[in-house]
């Protein structure tokens, strides 16, 4: 190391001692411990410009270990992002642009919110994936506008979770050569040394995966260097390289200790530490001019290196215009003129429908109209219907060593390779929402995926960080009820959509019919503040008819009243329902005007879009004066209440489902026209 | 093979087609491709007495793919359990004891709840831990009481699933040499082949873990039977035994197809696979005398199994009356005699105590009095205040090859073995609620498992199949809301609470101080009929005043009047509050006291322990007539307006959460006196 490389590296050190110590809170032993291999990344290998942090073709960066947040925003700091020292001083602060765990959107370069462990890891690979499918769908000979790589610092902690596993399998499965993983071995967890716990080789299990592992010392900055040069070279395989760490590095009491892990040094240890870093010992976010001289080279370098790539793009609007139009649009986040102008609607006499296959005609017609939307399954999507027929398959072409070669067209039809955009997730649901959310903030790319609602369950805690860092995704969830029948209660979902309408954030869309799941797709293309999940029945279900019912581009509205009584009056009773209950709810209706009884019919797909609506629109949808309210749907009664009130009645399920037909399921939970007639007689109580 | 084996492995592949035949639904390849393999683990190996089911010292068996349940029931019904041909028939039929996947419960032999892919395998990890732990702790020299394997037959999905990854990095540390695990490699997943997505090399990646692992041909019964062997006598380490297998196997179509997967073989292909086992083609659900004989032989051998260890269990509780006494108390799941009379209660004048740290003293109590309490947490002891001191690390005493010798006292302080209590699950969440099912579903011990309230979405597949399957764990849940201040919103639990109460089985328990913290451990460890998640602050609460207020008992009854109006006229206004918020209530119905409203306080625990109470109670508590409530809690107000009612007001938290000191936070998301007694005021119309 030399004294300039030292210096820097303890520039980094010091400011994340000693933004930690002010905080009175926080991680300080990450960041020495890993301050030099990111410093080496940084400097010498990381193609950014941190004058345009939003420079589609630069290189991510992404903190798995997020509770080494200083460590990225000091980083961010010397490199020259719009972070302020005073900024680092208010550390974990109320209102701060440095929050305690990195937060996508609080300050520039930070890409996306980490803290949850393993969360980084899945999300890189989602980077990986959209930066293969880019370059395979845009670049050109002599062309190469998109050309970058995804780094990754993960932690002991991050490694050992499974969503990192799935996700580092798919990796190695993909030969996603552009992910680059810098494993700080600490040896160190909050509770202690891994050895209690975590004694596997994982630079073995990353080989068993397909991953190039590289083992070096991790205060070694030319070990460092090279590695990372070895795994840029090394293109058909992801790289993990293992670097031994010492967490708290410097601390003469506490270097090695998990005491270094989760709180600040202490005034004492801060001041031993600087001494021996050979700090000023009473400087505080102390930066040497010399250091923040050698971090500022960067940025001339990452001017020059955009300018470089605005070039290349001038040449390739040259040489392909059509291809630059699209391309800068899908950058934009835009959707193609007129792409929703072939969206199907159905009429009552083509026959029942499950949503799962409205929805499946309508992923059809957007492959075709919407070239980035780039998606698959957890395994599943025979059962889901989201396969993309002839867009092919998200594969690597690369031969294994001594495997065969990969069929030129998969089942989807259509190419085989990274231009493909159907992914084959496999039976790893939790690694699947994270690479999403990871590819929506790669951006250029509309990421979704399907499972069975139930399996919502597996990919909770990264649907979290999508709804916490305003994810564009799209969340295909099918078999939504115990209306799926003989597989029982393991896979009948009962609290999901309560949960999951519980998350802030989360745009949760459960269509009627298959005219409503049109207008359900239609909404998740176009909102861009949050995930949107798309929940579907496995059943089939009649095709309302919309000549005597009111459109279904009320779905955009949350509810909407779908039938009424006669006009001029307000109804006796409201039959408020969801996805497969609506039928129910107007056999209901049907049957109780026959008997003299005025009731109105409200279809509500979604909780949060008509939380969304005005006062007004939502009192004449649910007018405060109609007491009798009978709510129908095939999951938790959990929060109903607020619909139906306390003279109401809510018709849900508050037990775990069970084994047989479907049908003979919904009938025994109470799920048919004559129980949901008794039930809003007696709440009219006659 | 020779023919009666073949014959007998035909019967298990007929019986698991013609049920999925008849049922119109389920998956029959997988029990095609797995017979050879479960008929020799059945058959010679699994110690295990069919009249017996629930005998304490059986070998374990798993089906982690379990939508092979056919496989499971045929293996039942064939070798002796009480299940019947009638039973086979009526399989994915409502009310039938074979559901379309296996539940506990629903039948004999059935030892855990699959389908969700891994849990099984998790689960299987748990029993082999829960029998380490146990034979460690009651086995003598000559009075081996429990000595007893755990078998797991997994397929691809499950291994892919990062639960098992989790699991099965685990089991290598804790060298759980009696887990041998059947991996029926079939290369077929419901939506293709495993080259597509899952090119790993799987036993590699094992032997990462610190697995011994096998090769072997799945048709091959000698080989199977030489590689079960081989397991057994390989102790040191958990093995896998990789089981080349066909999905469908015989069928002259759909042989290793995804079509063979999950529906039907259908009429035609039914006929022709039974042709080619050399069977009756018309027949259905024929069992062949020969076969059945064969299978009745291992009825004796169960029995005489049986026979042999309650003999060596009298001769256990000759030499060793005191610990058979303590034995067959766990075994009977019944907790010792003055188990919680040395539980602390608190006063005021101790000063405010977080409720983790009351939950920590608890723990301290438990670990003396109830010796089968084992537990621990992923990775947050020193945060969850869930280590039992003095009472050892659950370890194993190998010291790998090249490896240091393990310390002989760990942190916990006592032994460092398999006798130790505390277990490290390391960063897996998941792992550890599937690990923990398993514990409490192997019976004789009464786990437990910590980790923060938001880490809960990592456990939550886990958790629901607890819930499901009705077992007794406890979940220590800390950090319990947006109070835990500066680690920020991907830390703070928000939607957390609402997703726990919506979920069927699950009881929840959030205590408001020190003294209902008690009582909510004295709940947990006597409620047997599902999981008990307990909520904690990391923040310091006050001790109530108990002399003034009414006794923590009340926290038993979910809900109960803390302080009211004065006596003889009911209150104005109803306060009711969980957890940190309860104190908050308690400030603000003093400061209205003195502004002379008449308001009441309610402690509300638990949501499901009132709704448990009789209609009089919940009355009493929240009498229909006060329309003017207020909730407070600091999550989600989903589902409140059940309790506030339409004219009430609920002061919750519906966005996420803020990085900053916790009492800044909480004052910005309205958590003050100032703002709880305004908003009564607006209540009021005041």
């Amino acid at each position: 190391m030399t004294a300039i490389d030292d210096l820097c590296v303890n520039t980094i050190r010091v400011l994340s001692i000693d933004a930690v110590e002010l905080a009175a809170s926080g991680h300080p032993g990450m960041p020495m411990g890993a301050a030099p291999m990111a410093y080496v990344l940084w400097t010498r290998h990381l193609r950014h410009d941190p004058a345009n942090p939003k420079w589609v073709d630069r290189d991510r960066f992404v903190l798995s270990a997020g509770h080494g947040s200083m460590l990225l925003y000091s980083l961010l700091y010397l490199t020259g992002y719009d972070l302020t020292l005073d900024d680092l001083e208010h550390f974990r602060r109320w209102g701060s642009r440095t929050p305690g765990h990195p937060e996508r959107g609080s300050s520039a370069g930070i890409e996306v919110t980490t803290g949850p462990l393993g969360q980084g890891f899945g999300n890189a690979v989602g980077m990986a994936i959209a930066e293969r499918w880019l370059a395979a769908t845009f670049n050109r000979p002599d062309h190469p506008v998109v050309d970058h790589w995804t780094y990754v610092i993960a932690s002991d902690g991050d490694l050992m979770e499974g969503v990192a596993s799935e996700a580092a399998s798919l990796a190695g499965d993909l030969h996603l050569g552009r992910l680059i993983v810098l494993y700080d071995a600490n040896r160190i967890t909050l509770s202690g040394t891994t050895n209690i716990t975590f004694s596997e080789d994982v630079g073995a299990r990353f080989q068993a995966y397909g991953w190039h592992v590289q083992q070096v010392d991790g205060l070694d900055l030319g070990a460092v260097d090279a590695a990372i040069a070895t795994a840029r070279v090394e293109k058909s395989r992801p790289s993990l390289i293992v670097a031994r760490t010492h967490i708290g590095f410097g601390s003469p009491h506490k270097q090695d200790t998990f005491e270094a892990h989760g709180e600040p040094l202490g005034k004492e240890e801060t001041r031993l530490t600087k001494r021996a870093y050979g700090w000023p010992e009473d400087s505080a976010f102390y930066v040497p001019a010399e250091a923040q001289r050698k971090f500022d080279e960067g940025r001339e370098r990452g001017a020059a290196l955009y300018d470089a790539w605005r070039q290349a793009m001038d040449g390739y609007r040259t040489a392909h215009a059509d291809l630059a139009v699209e391309f800068e649009r899908a950058v934009a986040g835009r959707l193609p003129p007129q792409w929703d102008a072939k969206l199907p609607s159905y009429t009552p006499h083509e026959g029942p429908m499950a949503t799962r296959d409205a929805g499946g005609k309508v992923i059809e017609v957007l492959a075709a109209a919407v070239p980035n939307l780039v998606g698959g399954s957890a395994d599943l999507d025979p059962s889901t219907r989201t396969m993309m027929k002839g867009k092919g398959d998200f594969q690597s072409r690369t031969v294994p060593e001594g495997g065969q070669s990969p069929p030129t067209q998969g089942e989807a039809g259509g190419p085989w390779g990274y231009e493909g955009r159907n992914i084959h997730f496999g039976i790893r649901e939790h690694a699947m929402a994270a690479i999403l959310t990871g590819m929506a903030h790669h951006g250029a790319v509309i990421p979704f995926g399907a499972t069975f609602l139930t399996f919502s369950d597996y990919m909770r805690p990264s649907i979290r960080l999508a709804a916490l860092s305003e994810a564009h995704v799209i969340y295909v969830w099918t078999h939504d009820s115990i209306g799926l029948g003989e597989d029982g209660p393991t896979h009948q979902p009962i609290e999901q959509l309560a949960s999951l309408r519980a998350m802030p954030n989360m745009l949760l869309i459960r269509p009627a019919d298959a005219n409503e799941t049109v207008e359900a797709w239609r909404i998740a293309m176009q909102h861009r503040s949050g995930p949107v999940g798309l929940v579907l029945t496995r059943q089939k279900l009649p095709i309302l008819d919309r000549t005597k019912l009111a459109a279904a581009a009320g779905t955009a509205r949350g509810a909407y009243v779908l039938i009424d009584a006669e006009k001029g009056s307000l109804p006796e009773l409201i039959l408020i329902a969801t996805g497969s209950e609506v039928s129910l709810a107007l056999g209901a209706h049907g049957r109780l005007t026959g008997e003299g009884v005025r009731s109105r019919v409200v279809s509500m797909p979604s909780w949060e879009l008509f939380e969304a609506q005005s006062a007004e629109y939502r009192e004449a949808v649910l007018p405060s004066g109609v007491h009798a309210r009978v709510s129908i749907e095939a999951g938790s009664s959990f929060g109903w209440g607020h619909y139906v009130g306390p003279t109401g009645a809510i018709i849900g399920v508050d037990r775990f489902g069970a084994s047989a037909p479907g049908p003979v399921v919904m009938a025994h939970y109470g799920f048919t026209v004559e129980h949901v007639v008794a039930t809003a007689k007696t709440v009219l109580g006659r």
